[in-house]
């Protein structure tokens, strides 16, 4: 029972009343309190697991995934993290017809969530829309719990959409306060946010656009690098100034990979699509104009290639502090001669990294069952104890 | 535990023994006691997972479900019904060639089975085919038990077949017990079942014929309309006349709208294809005749534009009982301005009993756990009070 | 409690401490006690189901399946053994590419495996392919385990390669062991597993290797019968002729069904493709040689068409011991005049044997849960034990 100790007595000193019944859409709508509960819940998860005590608080219940683009990592994170809660994860496969209308949508949030605690949702590929989405779901079923529709409310999980992705980059989060002791060593630790090179293209923004977003919140020098006309929103740079401002941290941004990789500890080289890019083509599927979306694909591919330059070798990872920055990176990589002829990062960097990498993916399932406990359980340093003391096994 | 007393005492009034060990295939097979006993299990599960009580009565076990047309609704309530005793949902997607036989299916009922605790089908499209389908199944498992292939055997409920659709049906009816107040306040009440136009065609029959069988027995005046030539099946109007004779209520039928609505405490407004059209079609498909299929389509969306005044409008809801009928639908509803251009209700009618049907839909999850709690436990009331005092929270 | 005793004594006196944290991939890699263990957990765990006593031994956990080939049967067997055991079935439905290469597999193998404690694989088309690429699975989730990355271990559970189809033959093996009464009685017991004539081509060779490199080590006298040029893998062969000799039974092999039947106590007629003609396969699937492929196949049913008297007819049967040797089948079969015109098993002979079929069949979700329980488990005797004490019941 001790060793819950450490993250119940962190809890008992954070506010993070208003996470219950909440919903977890962007890192930067969270307190910073709020923001720490979430790794010390899910840290605890993982411990009670480890110690092969059951952290089950559901006896039933369903667990909605709503994914509006492919997805492996991510789908077997939610269903993993449903399924230590208690919950069965259940996919609702829309018909892209049948949810696109504004009464349509909330009438079809009410009726997959008659049972639903959670509902997950990833809709990364169109501006303006996928966190949108995930705000109007929410609206319908808070408005149906409200109506006496639905018993209880399902709370929203943003699993990535255009703007965020917080299973992500607290996952990544939690990765780096682990690997350097503690979230107070962050503190002026520098990291490069950078795009790199990719032969696909389209990928989504909210990767970048997150990380700026978090990492600035806990005094870090974040580095953010991309060539001309690989912008990001620009809504989310203004956040992650104000961010680096309030925890003394900095905000640099850059089109020079070498200068952010400069004595960085930590550097997660990525590919990404030009913001602009993403929304002319989310106006074009809008328009039905095909022919525009292939034109604009060459266009990008074209201007990708001009940029090959931009790859996470041997030599910039020897820049870094001590030569050895933390490699990060959401997986899967486009490694250079391995997965793609030329790519985001040198196979022998990838390969030197690959534990590490893997155990960064591991605190995606805990993260995601952290916002879920976060968001029914009222009291959670007294539930994490008490499941303690109920003593159920994992596994018998 | 007191909130519990006012199921279990109806419950001890009942008799409803021949339910347990049995399946759920029409409600006119049903006594009165059974589908009384159905709504008062319903009932009571729903209190007690209201009062955070786990109704979960399988500690494993798996609810198959064989989906012969696309479904939402109906999916999302097998899998939460499931969920709530403990089952794990688990969808068979046959190719349609390998249960096409007799003996096969006998087969691949037994290979589905050997830890299925129920079983539901939904086969709607095919007159004559969908209910007689569910039969062979039933008939393949129970010889399965009697032989020693399976240890328990699966209980059959139907999801929706050509005749009927009782746990939309029994769903609907809950609805307006709660609406109204009791059981014994229906008697008398005037209930319109009206075709709807649409600019859809092909929709099943099962809704107007489960509708017509099930709510002639409680002494309402059930009145069907339809322009002619959208007849229902006649041995459900058959039954529909007993059950009124029996029950002390009415059956009338016209081809008015107008008559159906006038008065009437309860409107049901919505669209389905003739009957003779779709025998004729099944046959089309029996020949694999698309050409034909493709003519019939064409007729009957032809003959369906001839009764675009079949709309549920603001001015025949005036004429209703104090202008203000329950209006009930089993959604999706075709809204005319909204998710077509002219269709089955008007948007602002819609509008209004928004709430209301969205309750409606929400009894469906707990009408298919009551059936399945009913085939699986032979002493119900001792059971929902032994769930009780076990004290089990559904949120820990 | 006492009707488990028959069940641990027999534990007690095996030897299987290797199979903790094991995998299963072949039956001949596994000791005479080990599959020994199998069978009397496999028991012991449907003892334990009939008598309402719940064996789930996981709180949560994910069992996940890779299907590289469509499956009904061990689909649904699968998804019940987890189920039984506490497990939820997670389906890995990959994009074939996304797991092509070395490194991305053991990537995928980590990322799906966070809260995995089984992983289940078929994969039984390509000669060389499928047994291979469960190892390099079953090695990447290891490695990730003793790196860190994984928290347990998933063991791994072939669900049918290349080479071996051990669930199947596992459960054959069990029903026949119930069938003549003990293990002990199969000694000097004569099988025909003989090829049998079918109108489609390319099924997989894994049940009749799986059959002669099980049954050979019990003591029987395996007659493997087949037409010219249909031979199965001689590493296989080889396997067999070692367990005959060293358990005192025979492994002969002749071209004659006539002669395989003749005094059989059990037959099990069943098509296959030739060896050599799946390695051909393999290798134009590799090159993508498709018009190859068409050819081979062609060829393949021409060579077929030339065996259609290699069938199970009333005749053949009479030949067998009594004429009532077990008939039996993996299923589905090719039955003459119901599933097919000619096939593999005329039509009274099967319908004869329909119950001890099906009872065959549902072994399997048992054979697969032991296979979990005692890679999971270290000492199951107790662990059974415990379970009849802690009497959760199956159904409250």
């Amino acid at each position: 029972m001790s060793f819950l100790k450490q993250y119940t007595s962190v809890l008992e000193k954070l506010n993070f009343t208003d996470m219950f019944a909440g919903d977890f859409l962007l890192t930067w709508e969270k307190e910073r309190d709020e923001i720490l509960a979430v790794f010390t819940v899910a840290d605890a998860l993982r411990r009670l697991r480890e110690n092969n005590i059951s952290p089950r608080i559901f006896d039933s219940g369903l667990g909605v995934s709503i994914f509006r683009d492919q997805s492996t990592r991510t789908r077997f994170s939610f269903a993993s993290a449903c399924n230590l809660l208690g919950l069965t994860a259940q996919d609702f496969d829309e018909g892209k017809s049948q949810v696109a209308h504004g009464e349509t949508l909330r009438e079809t949030a009410n009726m997959i969530s008659f049972m639903a605690d959670v509902i997950g949702i990833r809709d990364d590929m169109y501006i303006g829309k996928g966190n949108a989405y995930m705000r109007d779901v929410s609206r319908a079923v808070r408005q149906g719990h409200n109506e006496g529709v639905l018993e209880q409310c399902p709370t929203l999980v943003n699993l990535q959409c255009d703007i965020d992705h917080p299973t992500q980059t607290m996952a990544d989060m939690n990765h780096i306060i682990q690997h350097f002791g503690g979230i107070d060593k962050l503190k002026g630790k520098k990291i490069a946010m950078t795009w790199a090179y990719s032969p696909s293209y389209g990928k989504p923004l909210s990767v970048p656009q997150g990380v700026i977003g978090l990492m600035t919140r806990f005094g870090m020098d974040v580095h953010l690098a991309h060539p001309e006309g690989y912008e990001v929103m620009s809504e989310v740079e203004e956040v992650a100034k104000k961010n680096a401002a309030q925890s003394g941290g900095k905000f640099t941004k850059s089109n020079s990979m070498k200068d952010a990789f400069a004595d960085a500890d930590i550097v997660y080289p990525k590919s990404w699509a030009p913001f602009a890019a993403m929304k002319k083509r989310t106006d074009l599927y809008g328009n039905n104009d095909f022919d525009g979306i292939k034109s604009l694909e060459k266009e990008l591919l074209n201007e990708n290639a001009g940029h090959r330059d931009w790859e996470c070798t041997e030599d910039l990872m020897k820049t870094t502090r001590g030569g050895n920055a933390l490699y990060l990176h959401c997986l899967p990589a486009d490694i250079s001669g391995v997965s793609c002829k030329e790519g985001e990062v040198a196979a022998s960097v990838f390969d030197r990294y690959r534990v590490p990498l893997y155990k960064q993916a591991s605190y995606k399932p805990y993260i995601i069952a952290a916002m879920i406990f976060l968001a029914k359980i009222k009291d959670p340093a007294e539930i994490l104890s008490n499941l303690v003391s109920r003593g159920q096994k994992r596994c018998f």
